[in-house]
């Protein structure tokens, strides 16, 4: 039997979108519902609590939460829900990253955040599909033949690169 | 429906047991079937790659990779299965957990690591308690009541707190 | 005339309760009516959020929010009031403080932090009054007695070591 | 009853001038009488002495300090008043900007900076206005109107993504 | 009497290639025999460790491996064979190579990798040489004469260098 | 046939031969013969220079290289001969050993040290030893004995923590 | 009376020329007899020696020794001469001039390098007539001259942005 | 003919004394004279002021300035006076010395710090006699004794520790 979740994308701002964009592309790959918000943990502490709170009713499985700087939107959002969290932490202009790292990883006992690589949107949807797959199985197919694509993808790349190698 | 996975618990080295304990625990007060075992991606690859591969058909759920260092444990698993695996980087005696941190979470697109904090081993045995709740929903009423019981604990340790400040 | 406000002291843990103490201490030293509470982000984030919500009102006049790791608590209080929130980093057992201070700091713009040093725990206190003397005159003479101490101090401790420094 | 306090923003470098725009502009919003200086706490630390000692007695009630590199400003000023000083760190060519935070952040005890992320500029003027209302009570309504603009402001960003994100 | 090997280049994506090309062409200078692979460690795992396992038997004395971020490749080649491996961190959009460098240099007990400076195509070109050159003694008459001419160079623009000074 | 290589072992200050120790151990264990010195590159660079300028002479095969701080023996014997010289950074009482690493690894072009772990003094012979089974290929047996002996050990770490497990 | 010095000024390579223009015009401006020099530490290891060996007796009163990555210049002149040597860090492509400055400034106990900031190029030539005027007290009144200058320009800096303040 | 300067040692807390008496003492064992201070930039900035600048007509020949945390004392000199400022950099309980490090070295343009190794109080009072030496040559004739000295010990240790490696 399937249990059908939605996933819920949220970014602390709009301009984290163009990278989100290929998170959001990923889980329309695997044909998973998702719903995308703008959701700043500072400047709009009660949406973010209120979605985080209403998650599990409204039959989401996984939220993706993407924010730069002292990233804090994951923590809130996993301090009010115990749907499974994905910290997608955006680099911004200073500190290379690192500030939404920590800020997004270093999370206290008791609440996790899964946290992916810096502006490593694609995994978040991947890990995403990943969870869902659980409960859902057929999902498992998929995501065997995107790994097979993608170790076919290098091998393309493998004998392109050594045809280039020759002209050396 | 449920559908009952067990969680793989996996650390790069003996010495690391000592924090991991307190993962496995956790996921003993959740009733999760649990295994574990001790794999060093660099000592023991093959038996990285054939846990990995074996997983899903050992109806594995959900894998816990613990390693310090330059920690390649979660990555290395991940590369061999499309089961979630959380990377639970360990603090070793130079460079304050920042090498094992960057190599667990840094992945590269497509292969995620659902990366918690440095020696946040307790954290990583709840995230893999929320993955699995998606499938077995049962989990979700533990995992609400752990969550209430913290807050509880916070406000036991607020009372007794306010108390010590009066003696200031 | 003077507005005689409160100072909230919030810790997230009361682990940190040690590192406040040297913050408590300074603030009954300058008679300010101080309130110590332990809250967590994100353990208890609806007390967080009442907190701040209510700071205003019951005469608050500056949060001073104590948290280590992704230390989330200064800006989760900041989001919900417009009350100043000092953020006092804490140190804990990996990365030297390091996650705490960029936590702490990196606030985006609208939600401003006032970040003092990792462990700074009496410069959170002696803030705290510089911004409360805008509306409290009287602060302004203790503050500078204060000041005039610590140069004394500087001062005596100059001539002692001087005095050892002939036995070398 | 209202003191009217100034806000004297202090920059180290004409450089600076670009991102503290941002920061003028802000206290122009909210109507705060505002003076601007260019001072060296390196190459003019008379001045920045003369600033800092006569703060109090003209009528400054926040003084913003924004430096880059190793960034003594915000601390040569606090040395010489007891009037809050609002720390900057402005990013500069090399090492990201994580000089010029630990050298404002990482005060010793006695002499509070109060820092704000780098090149935080809006966040600086937020933070003084902040201050400044515990002794102008107009301004809080101010403040909370800002605030309440800004989760706005998301609220529209919110709206626009999602119409965008159907164009995927 | 020498011993005859070849040099295995490795790298992570085919985005490393540009980089790459400098280590590849020092190899042929050398007139090393020289083969050049695409494979990632995370995307084609059993790839990467077919080619580590054969390495000994298809005669490669060293093997290069670039990757960037979490770089794993140089170590899971090395706990695949006994063959010396050399580990070129590269650098990608964020944390400026830290990560690809610890990653890679940070190697536990008993898995040595060889590691050079970030993007340091070259010197990895350099000193796997240098280590065919103990068993290929034909190769270090070459050496000599490579770090002759690079005195040279350094000589050539030291007057280059006295002449534009003059101008100034 | 064999062309046996001495390798030689070179430590900044007497102070790090606790931690050089277990690689004399094992270069003792593959039965290499070892000579041992104490240079320092800043406080002896004659005798560095001259150990370097030797070592091809003496039928030194490759030179490890351990110093702390701002590390140069490394880089300065590495610039005075073609014999690979392997780089072992140590940790010393301030910045957690990231000094010595980076002094270490990030060498110029045309220069390389072929770097290892903080600390990673096992590491280092086993490197080295791999470096010489090029020329000297009994010691490729060795090497695959010690391979499949830690592989051993891990298996034996694996079963006792199982044991270990039971008692949770 | 007056010792008249020359100060050498070597660079690592001659891509740090364009940094070092900037040195040597301020050396030029105080009438200091300045020779310039590409050495590199590594490619022409005997070149720094002999210059460093020799710098006594050809009347070079100071040194100062720029160089990028893991910049040992400074350091292996320092251990070849007596007189002070001036260590002037720069930045290069990866590490953001970290790994430069660590390499530069963590001397060891005995052989100190004056260490100024990542291409503070302008700074080493103000350290180095420093360092010049015990010997020629002439250039204490040019160094005098040169920091009223500079205050002198802050100030018109000051003025001209008040002037643009009046504009926002 | 010979330009007699006394040295003058100032640290910013008598907590940082344990380790300014090293550097003390070497200055002792070069017989210069040498007077003490603790001063605060921040607790006791005129103290620091007028310091700086009596410090030339004093017959001041280098200052010796040692802080942690945001370590503004040597820049505060610095400014203050063309006497050479020699900044140390002590460790203290938080971010390993980096904070101290960057606060020191990270000058801006037109006024140097002559910067030496975190905690390096030996180094510090090594080139302060290096920079004496130039106006007071007998001072050279010492220094290149205790370089001598430092080479010879170095050479006992060697031989020292071969005799240990013979145990082995």
């Amino acid at each position: 039997m399937t249990n059908k979740y939605k996933v819920a994308v949220v970014m602390g701002s709009d301009s984290d979108f163009p990278i989100l964009k290929k998170c959001i592309k990923i889980l329309k790959e695997f044909s998973v519902e998702t719903e995308v918000h703008v959701i700043s943990a500072h400047r709009t502490p009660s949406r973010a609590e209120s979605l985080a709170k209403n998650a599990q009713a409204e039959g989401i499985g996984v939220i993706i939460a993407a924010a730069g700087k002292a990233a804090h939107l994951a923590g809130v959002l996993a301090a009010n829900t115990i749907v499974p969290v994905i910290g997608l932490p955006i680099h911004s202009s200073t500190l290379d990253g690192l500030d939404a790292l920590l800020s997004t990883v270093q999370m206290p006992k008791g609440v996790p955040v899964a946290t992916v690589a810096i502006n490593g949107a694609e995994n978040a949807a991947l890990l995403a599909v990943q969870i869902l797959s659980l409960a859902q199985p057929e999902l498992k197919v998929k995501l065997q033949e995107y790994k097979d694509k993608m170790a076919q993808e290098v091998a393309e790349k493998d004998m392109m690169i050594k045809e280039e190698v020759k002209q050396i």
